[in-house]
């Protein structure tokens, strides 16, 4: 393919692509009255979108509204969780310029970002903040970064790259993750279901009667902790803050440190954003036959490669479970490799999530393009009025 | 193979059905306590077992303990459901005469299932009477029925059947599905928690805040609508019993008849037991978008040949999900085909709640070889004193 | 005051007992509407009615609607319960016969039954069977005996005692408190709800996060369980029944036995039915602080006797709390003095309660007047259409 | 009685007081805590504070701790709060200055507010505000002012006068009541149950299936919107910040505007914070029989003086319940004159959300004496560690 072509895996995967697209946006009301409404004020008419999101359904369905508000588009993935179909569809049918398939590998992965960079973006869509960093790092870019209006960044950690360790930014980035809606919708809600559902899949188990100790009690520990009570389980909170453990006693939760909690817990889900929650040195006191789930942001929140080390043997005794023999005598279960059992077990954050957050999203997007040449060139939180016209556009969704 | 030998698919698969056992094993703590009870006492010592029952993990560690107890196995499946490296796995590793193949026709089972009557065996476990209605109306095993101390059946509809239909019974039969501690256990918290995985791995959507309307509120009724309300969604009761509706409309449900409900409603649920309760006139009154769900025992419970009738337009648009197009332009969504959302849209009952209804069936086993010359020859509940037994080992199993 | 007139404290209170009429009217939207349908029908019409029941604004509300629909009233109250203005109101405003006083002696109390058997009456309403005893025991109401159609008895221990003590029964007697529909409304929310009422009522504490320990899970035990629990209480549940303790483990609560309990919990709370449950020997074991609840059906299901004996100490700390020092240097705090909580401590049952109740009252009289040729006599349950009529009409009251 | 002496009612009443101390202090674990250690400490050792809060039982054990940790003390209470018996109690048992009587007048409460600050306090607790403005408004005071280390102030609104009205601030203030703990405890938790508790003991009616409005979801607003469904009424819950009402959905609720939810309830409770929420002109939309339950922090959420206006008759038909008349022949029953439900209608904040608050102000008294020098002379907020350290003794108090 020529220069300003697509990287796809294979075009011909388009059909079975745009079917992928219907179910999820048949669920997603919110974008659909955007896309309306936008196809009528045409906000992005003239403008290029440099994208680095996720190539799958969800996004796909964003894809056309944006098209319909007149964008052009150039996008790339992440390696291994591009829909091959999706992105066919969006080349073939749309005329995106794709650059992300499934198989692709990191350095293709750098090389698409660049790409998407090359088409000379009017915005940037970021996610994880790598087009970011090679736009300010890259003398390659440095025109390209002063014609820039300005960038969302989807991910809370982007954002943090973005204020600790980029000094002078070239235009103002919205960090769409940070907003409170996104915190309700998605951490307090979105999450809890989808850890449900997550080790339903994986185990097929009875959450009833269940002892699980939940680490960590911020909005999706409490999203995850509340989900498993209402179903049936004995839920222990462990949480360092002690106004935070006080909530999670006074809300009925039995609390305890990580020492009490463990040996009792029949399963531990760890949903703290930090590395390392359940380490070597407490697994031999974990109860035999334990279930480790991780649901928090990363794949290091309980200590795999030590678990490893210390297992006198191991293996898949089921998709998504393995079993650890410890020298002790106790066997332990770890679900998903130790990755978020929402996403690596499911289907990730449900279609409703994803359709707030992509209008979040655009309705960022179009207040960068109006209001850029005032704002600060910093990353910056979601405006106000557009949390409080997103969640009107979903009540409205949602409740009629 | 000759004609005692198991009928399966591939008897080098046993290693891989060996291994679909261990993660089974594990959660069957009650199995396990009664696999070393039963090794010391050996209650089926000489004793042959003619058993129909699904052919899969969970089967598979009830019939290790069974041997474990001194008993000879013949084991028949249903069509479909067989898992055919369990199959293997039993026939290679414990010599049980397995007559089951996943791909088996109708005229396959019923000769697989004479097999397993051929095999002379001194008691039955039945899963829909099939074993009971051969051995009573054909002449051939006039001698091996009278020789049989006495049958468990796994369901409610053969219990069922055995009442209503077969007059003259030759040995008692305990139905364990009538049991308060099955009801409990299965209809009530089972059952809730895999509808709500089902729907899940269908639709990957968020429960919070859908309308959903539940049709029945017996024991599962209650189980699903329970359960979907404390995850966030707004449940509607349909129910026609007014003392039952009255019991709903205090638990906090929002109670209607089907006709309140059923417009307003952007999810129906059946679990009502029986048949059109989604009928072909009330599709066109359903909400646009409205997905259907069947959670109850059968098939039927949405007329399914209806809604094709007087659909204009019908396509898969996912796995487990159909879409229907109406002539009035809304389109409705059917999840599974109308069929049990649990067993077909997720993994089925939880491990634990088997483990459970296994317990039963082995007790009430033992309790005919001790107590069948004085037990009268028809259906019966399961014995008080079993289902105490078996209450007490799972709190035991559960609660250490 | 003649022979047949009123026994009651103070004729000029009737002013203020049509007051205390109102508020409870309002609520009683079934009896509203029953009262309009006797109006029209005069079931009642030449019969007479003799009535052991508390004096009080419920039973005045029901009294009017049966004086609606015909009835002549005699009635009788319990010993202290007798609200004296609203006795008033019902001998001046509505010409009923009543023989209670608040103050009365329980030697009265016979006296005054009596007086209500003299007034002949055609149907007997019944509390604790007191009337049906002095009917079939004393030589005088031998022919009153004779002439009466048919009776109701309000409780399930005045069924209890019928059963049991009095072998030939002159006429059919149906059991109110046995039904379905009064165990759902009453048990399972109404006595959860007043329980909660009264603890709050005697201590003004903070329930989220207590331990409290539920001694019994019928269904007064998981109403209370479920309310306390849904409140933010930690709920610990001791049953001895293994299947109904298995349920108890399911729904989410931590089970154990009274010995694991009782250290532990901050409250005990008995709702079992049953006498000396918190036992003399238990006293000691409880945690220092513990607040000591009877929410059953009697006084002595604490062992409030033998806890004077082996306190060193006890005093009246709080209207409804006495404060008891043991031996080993602990606190106990006893609320109610070991009566039920919600009646002793808080208003007893919500008035919604007792309007289903009276509903299935009247129904039964106007059954018994239709159907007591054919009937047996004995003690029999509320007929499954009187449930089933009663709990159409409260459907329609409260979800209209 | 001399210039420096108590004010109060009866000074006989003492021994009564002590004994409404001892239930108190029994539900004050963290203070007995904190008791402890200021006496070994010593930190108020030379000082004298002046207060105003309400003179009652759970002030005055408080003030022992604060006496033990070397406290002198001259308190004043407000209108019609003080318990005369506690007051005389801390009079003559603790030779605390009290100025305050149940029966005082406003003028008197002023002259009262006066002598405590002639007493020339150290620090100031204050309660609305009215010592700072006494003490930086009137001339004789000014010396009085330049001594003082410092101040807490109890209220919301008392800190929001501070901020608004009172310009230059001799000294800094420390707000308990905007304090995250707070928050928490008191109006996510303690206003939820205690507002329960308030409307059972008004009205005794069924919670179970009422028809409930909550007009507000801030965080009392949650708590109550949370109690009452958890105890089975349907609750709608009226916001009308879009992403507030947002969550609200999605935690379940129904989310209506005013319009919509007024007439439908059957029970509507504002919890807004802000006056004239239910108005003159709403009134008349409200269903027949409708309950009007005010449990926000002013009298005037719902426009009393308004409905008076509008009624064509009314009257108080049971303790806290108000019947009116509307002209197109509807009745509304306002509980407790529109008071807030739990304070009016039952006892108030429970005892341990007023250990915790006191605890706030036993720190933030001790953090003003070690750091007054280098704080802001303003209001602000209770210091983080402040907030941390009583969160730390209330776990402390309540899991073990």
């Amino acid at each position: 393919m020529s220069d300003n072509s697509s990287e796809i895996k294979d075009i011909s995967l388009a059909h079975k692509g745009l079917e992928r697209l219907e179910w999820v946006r048949e669920r997603m009301p919110i974008m659909r009255h955007l896309k309306a409404r936008i196809s009528d004020e045409q906000p992005f008419k003239g403008l290029h979108l440099g994208i680095c999101l996720h190539v799958e359904a969800k996004t796909g369905v964003w894809l056309e509204a944006l098209i319909a508000g007149g964008a052009g588009i150039s996008i790339t993935g992440s390696p291994g969780t591009t829909q091959d179909e999706v992105a066919a569809a969006l080349t073939k049918e749309y005329g995106v310029k794709v650059f992300a398939r499934r198989d692709e590998s990191f350095d293709d992965h750098l090389q698409f970002a660049e790409r998407v960079l090359e088409s000379e973006p009017d915005l940037i869509i970021d996610n994880g903040a790598d087009l970011h960093f090679l736009l300010h790092q890259h003398e390659t870019f440095a025109q390209v970064k002063h014609k820039i209006i300005g960038a969302t960044e989807e991910t809370t950690s982007g954002g943090y790259r973005l204020r600790e360790e980029l000094e002078e930014q070239a235009f103002p980035t919205i960090v769409i993750n940070d907003s409170r809606a996104k915190r309700i919708i998605e951490n307090r809600y979105g999450v809890g279901l989808s850890v449900v559902d997550g080790i339903m899949r994986c185990t097929n188990i009875l959450l009833n009667g269940l002892k699980i100790a939940v680490i960590g009690y911020g909005y999706c520990g409490r999203g995850v902790a509340i989900c498993l009570r209402n179903l049936g389980a004995h839920v222990t909170v462990v949480e360092i803050d002690p106004l935070t453990c006080l909530d999670a006693h006074l809300e009925g939760f039995e609390v305890g440190d990580l020492g009490d909690a463990i040996p009792k817990a029949e399963m531990v889900i760890t949903v703290t954003g930090s590395s390392g929650i359940l380490a070597k040195e407490q697994f031999a006191d974990l109860k035999d036959g334990a279930i480790l789930v991780n649901a928090g942001h990363f794949e290091f929140e309980i200590d795999v490669a030590g678990l490893r080390e210390i297992a006198t043997d191991s293996r898949q005794i089921r998709e998504n479970i393995e079993s650890f023999d410890l020298e002790n005598g106790k066997k332990l279960f770890l679900l998903a490799k130790g990755n978020p059992v929402n996403l690596a077990g499911g289907d990730g954050n449900p279609i409703e999530v994803m359709d707030l957050g992509l209008a979040l999203q655009t309705l960022s997007l179009i207040h960068l393009i109006e209001n850029s040449a005032t704002m600060e060139h910093k990353p910056q939180n979601v405006p106000a009025e557009v949390e409080s016209e997103v969640s009107k556009m979903a009540l409205e969704a949602w409740t009629k």
